[in-house]
């Protein structure tokens, strides 16, 4: 069968991924855990650069939001009253013949008959509940008094510690608290390489309000998250507010959209903007007989209030930072004959390497002093990366590759060796346009600085 | 009984990190969880300067080290391989009278008879050995085949891709692989606030280097470590390095530091130095059949790296950074009567909030809009907050208990209305020596920036 250009492509970036230490599989030389991932040296720096990002835009730009940081393993009532322990389940459906398990919505029909997916087996159990959250037991037994889960979602750590947060932070409506942290959940299926994993990260804001000011702030939200989806450089074309219909909602939100991307592999969510009302605070206050009321000090009421929650997904995000990022153009090689390039074009805020420095020569000392001092001035303002290995074209073709935005070759010109004129320059090459403009080293800092904010 | 002095000091810790917004009890409203903690507004900012602060030191400012971030759930096998599913334990004990579940190595002994700390009890079950590690099930049976642990420490992590980084990094010995993350253990008896948890992150770095230099390393890791401290605002008085003696490491460890922390509850471990020789490497490589050998392209020699591991306590550390500023101190309140004033004196490296805006009035308009223009100035460059609500000395009280190291306040001088020289000052208080000097707002950024960093 012949792959679609979309998976050609997409098989493409998953070979960057491992080649270049963007992403692993986990525990890889014991065959991998199904739906696991680690991250290596690139793809670490890429998620820590779209993580503080997004805490600096949700967080410390913001007056009216607030972070934390809650545990992984809660108290089990916590998901008893927010419905997950008897809801939070997918349909699953084993298939007799190749003993598949399936997510029954993931059965293909052929002349109305549910088929398997795997073989085409049609021996299918029927669809039973299986609920995603992985037990653990907390304390030297193991039993029901001990049983707790692995978190499914971050948000119910805000919600149980909506009042604490609310006393100490003496916000009034509106205000948000926000959250980056890992969350867990068992999948039928894991798929599309990092997409849906079992073990991943989310960044989380609950932004609390009057429940007559719902509706606008769930747009608000919407418009506020598609901007920092551009500001991190993917384009608006690509991505896409669907507003989810009725009857696929939660049966608390009033409302609610998904904001997609078009991955490879389909278009699919990368973040629900969610009017969650005021259902999670309720559960808990009724659940924990602890008010979760806020008291609105110039109408002299107490009320729950309701949140719109932009919930994103961090893998998620870097996946779709790196399929839209993957390019290919053609550039010259050493010899001059034109090659097929690999380029990942990053926006600098997010690309893991800033700078890349150069010496023309490993074997000038003078050009690897300079070289090694530039790395120095810089350091402080970025991380940067020097290579003094192979040709200087091989060494920008590496750097390309990586999404590095921005190199800078120490060569004989830097040395005043020709002209005294160009004593102390460095050429600077832009990585999508290849184009290298001679500036002088100290404006470097600033130059760069100012590029990558 | 009375109290110690250190007892009362830690109460007053942990009431302080709970009325501002440092710490919470995970799950508070639900009773808690034992071992579990949430960080709020102003320890998750903490926390997070903390871990930023390691990855700077560790990670970007050298050209030997790269990070990476792998995934909690990992392959059974890995704990089998690494000796924790077999030796992973702690003796456990039950008093029979008082029901407590003891590590056997906290009885006291009293006239040669162990007795419960608790009750006093003297009927105690024979130790038995309980795994530490948290059990879990992945994929949709509960069976031997889908059971794997939420990883007790980072480590383990590195080592498995310790083949995949180096290939990808194109490192030469010695280099070194960081991480921070989340790892788990079921304590017999979580304790001291958040000291002893059952749920943590780590800062690892496992430094690969030949046999030869394995000692080394192991005291240059020590020295840069205890550096490292010091650099986030700890008084070397405080910080001890133990060098554990023989009968107390690690059997393949040939030489372990323990950096402690003089913590008003005793002396405790921040950090642990060890020296773990090629142990690991050998085992996942025995384990998996996979070659985890490193290829000297001089010597042309293959052979196992030994490995130099600093792993650090986050969740320890901030704990430590929190004790180590509280202090007490006498200030005068608005009717100049002195009183006892708390502050927590951080270095400003680490403090959650780098400074504070105030208008001296809020109910002047062009006071707030100039307070509020200062706010905009800054925030490209740190966390700043703004605060209009109260007297200016209670406004000042109420940053040093969080220790925001810089107040400024724009007041009538700012407007120019007394001295037109005045204009465009404001007076930048220091939160220790409670000094405040008059600066041009221009000058702010370039001022807080150089103090901050």
């Amino acid at each position: 069968m012949n792959k679609s250009p979309d998976a050609h492509r997409m098989e493409k970036i998953v070979s960057l991924c491992k080649r270049r230490g963007f992403i692993f599989q986990s525990s890889e030389i014991y065959g991998g855990l199904n739906g696991c991932w680690d991250y290596g040296p690139l793809g670490v720096e890429l998620k820590r650069n779209l993580k503080n990002y997004w805490w600096r835009v949700m967080v410390h730009e913001r007056d009216d939001v607030v972070g934390m940081d809650g545990s992984i393993l809660m108290n089990r009532a916590v998901w008893k009253a927010s419905g997950h322990e008897d809801t939070f389940t997918d349909p699953m459906v084993d298939c007799r013949s190749c003993k598949a398990r399936l997510r029954a919505d993931q059965l293909v029909e052929k002349n109305g008959i549910k088929q398997c997916p795997n073989c085409g087996g049609k021996d299918l159990t029927t669809p039973r509940a299986f609920n995603l959250m992985f037990k653990t037991f907390v304390g030297a037994t193991e039993d029901e008094s001990s049983l707790t889960y692995l978190r499914p979602e971050t948000a119910q750590a805000i919600f149980v510690q909506f009042k604490n947060i609310l006393e100490v932070s003496r916000k009034k409506l509106p205000f948000g608290i926000a959250q980056i942290g890992k969350a867990f959940r068992n999948e039928i299926n894991p798929r599309n390489f990092t997409f849906r994993s079992r073990e991943f990260e989310q960044m989380e804001l609950e932004y609390f309000c009057r429940a007559e000011e719902g509706m606008q702030w769930l747009d608000y939200w919407k418009e506020e998250r598609l901007k920092f989806y551009e500001n991190i450089g993917i384009a608006r074309d690509n991505l896409h507010a669907l507003t989810v219909p009725d009857e696929e909602r939660a049966f608390y939100s009033k409302g609610t959209y998904d904001i997609e991307y078009d991955f490879p592999f389909g278009r699919q969510e990368l973040e629900g903007v969610a009017y969650r009302t005021d259902y999670d605070l309720s559960q808990h206050q009724k659940a924990s007989g602890k008010s979760l009321e806020y008291f609105d000090e110039e109408t002299k009421q107490r009320f729950i209030p309701h949140v719109v929650e932009p919930s994103a997904g961090v893998d998620r995000t870097v996946l779709a930072l790196i399929c839209e990022a993957y390019s290919e153009d053609e550039a010259p090689d050493e010899k001059g004959k034109m090659e097929t390039r690999i380029v990942l074009r990053f926006h600098p805020r997010i690309a893991p390497i800033k700078c890349a420095v150069f010496p023309l020569l490993k074997n000038k000392e003078p050009l690897v002093a300079k070289a090694k001092e530039i790395v120095a001035l810089l350091r402080p303002h970025m991380y940067v990366f020097y290579d003094e290995v192979g040709a200087i074209g091989r060494r920008y073709r590496r750097q390309d590759e990586i999404g590095t935005p921005f190199g800078v070759t120490v060569d004989f010109e830097t040395l005043g060796e020709k002209d005294p004129a160009l004593r102390d320059t460095v050429t600077l090459r832009d990585r999508d346009s290849m184009k290298q403009e001679r500036v002088p080293v100290k404006d470097l800092p600033g130059i760069l600085v100012s590029r990558i904010s």
